[in-house]
């Protein structure tokens, strides 16, 4: 029986290429592994994907009694269903320690850096296992949009040197271009509907029991939502509703100006300002210099909550 | 300031030794560290500490506010008790994954073997820092503990190879021999009050909501209970009282015989012996093979609460 290798729900590019990444990387240490995967992929991941032909993983939402390699989180809100009747053999991972237990020991690969691919990399040095060109580019790539191309402050030199030895092998010169070629995939948000864009890449959180959710769209340029500021508005009121959710908080960040808008829904506005130490106007307010979802706005509410 | 390097509640020779190894080779690298403990060191930990001439860390309880390092566990039952208001920026265990939570990134270095010293190995490894004479001599000494000398089904290749190495570098030529005088040193139970003898390596565990604590004698001939298990039994039935926990278990292991007797206090003693699938006389059960209480006695009985 394999281990499936799976990242979170509603993936991003980091837990598909990280968990494509780690099983072959498993598979060649001698344990059978299949990549997987919890949800869609982005049309960012599927560009990264169709650069370096790779299909996208399975689509497998049920592990029960199966042996599981858990990519990109530590959740219990962002793991399979069924995770309780599954045995999580380990961990890889960058964000903060979540609640996940197991009843079997485990390894753990966690470090703070800004990307899960840069730890598996550190998995294939430590193994000595040769990375492959392609997979060498799904893992810049995925690298690349966790860390938004440096510039985000949860970055580090880790991450920089990784990027430069994966484009090494993967003969990629002009690794910047690729990254915005990356995020201009990301930023045609024309067309698309209001849900789907809220749910690209959103993640639920229990804050001391409360359920937070928070989306991320990461643009070269805000203008792109300005006619559709209000569907997005509308739409994070009803998934609030829907999800019994405290709040939940949408931030449109510009890469460029380096900054994010936040749009808030929330039973408490005062807790959502005091966190971010922020006034906001109609429910939005601009965040400058956040760009980091997991270094710049979970921790800050997270303590507003303890 | 520095960060604080510390294992369990009741530290083992693995939780001293790791945070003294840890915290020199944090020192390495260029962050300040300082090793410490949450409680009294025992017999075998003084005898491991005196022979490689190392003073037994500091005795620090409470860290809130500070930067910790948690060596040998993830549980909150086994943590600080204020661990909730500090920061915690690393783990480095071999257990199952407990219920620490924090608010940011951290490291983790967690994986299946035998010792969280073998892990500190290869941090030492990964960071390319020598490892002195007399720190690898406390390393070895923690693995040859916590795998009772190889023979514990925890124990991994990676935990034999890394003993071999450790004994190239500390010279020790017969390390069984040494490890043997250390069960020696652990095997000396006369005189000592069973309050004392029961709380020298227990660990409460929150299993499903019930407080479960799990105690652990490891000696050369079950023989030296004879005239205190009485004793021993009383005091874990006040234990448990004393506690409001729901069972105490007292492992009386036989590290030649290579199994344990296991002394039984519970509110649930069918839950008990279907976990272990024995049946007890007396709430006494020889458990024949069982070394570890991580892999062969925590488990089962997880699993049997879940
Ligand atoms: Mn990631
Ligand atoms: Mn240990």
């Amino acid at each position: 029986m394999p281990v499936y290798v799976v990242g979170h729900k509603i993936p991003d590019s980091d837990s598909i290429c990280g968990a494509i990444a780690l099983a072959h990387l498993k598979n060649q240490i001698g344990e059978a592994s299949v990549a997987t995967r919890l949800g869609d992929i982005s049309p960012e991941t599927a560009f990264i994907l169709d650069k370096f032909g790779f299909e996208a993983p399975e689509l497998k939402l049920s592990y029960a009694g199966e042996e599981v390699y858990i990519v990109d989180h530590s959740e219990l809100t962002q793991a399979p269903d069924d995770i309780a009747e599954a045995t999580i053999v380990g961990i890889v991972d960058h964000h903060k320690l979540g609640d996940l237990t197991t009843s079997t020991p485990l390894e753990c690969w966690i470090r703070p850096v800004g990307c899960s691919n840069t730890v598996i990399k550190m998995m294939y040095d430590f193994y000595n296992v040769e990375i492959p060109k392609n997979i060498a580019g799904i893992m810049l790539c995925a690298i690349l949009s966790d860390t938004v191309i440096f510039k985000s402050p949860t970055c580090t030199t880790a991450d920089i040197k990784c990027v430069e030895a994966l484009a090494e092998i993967a003969g990629i010169e002009d690794f910047k271009a690729l990254g915005m070629d990356m995020f201009k995939v990301k930023s045609a948000v024309e067309g698309t509907p209001a849900r789907d864009l809220v749910m690209r890449d959103f993640k639920d959180f229990n804050m001391n029991g409360n359920l937070v959710g928070i989306g991320q769209l990461e643009v070269i340029d805000l203008s792109v939502f300005d006619d559709i500021k209000a569907d997005l508005e509308a739409d994070i009121a009803a998934l609030k509703a829907e999800g019994n959710r405290h709040s939940v908080l949408l931030l449109l960040t510009d890469i460029m100006k380096e900054g994010s808008e936040m749009l808030i829904v929330t039973d408490d506005l005062a807790k959502v300002e005091s966190a971010y130490n922020c006034k906001s106007v109609d429910n939005k307010v601009w965040l400058d210099g956040v760009l980091s979802r997991k270094k710049q706005v979970v921790p800050p509410l997270q303590d507003a909550f303890a």
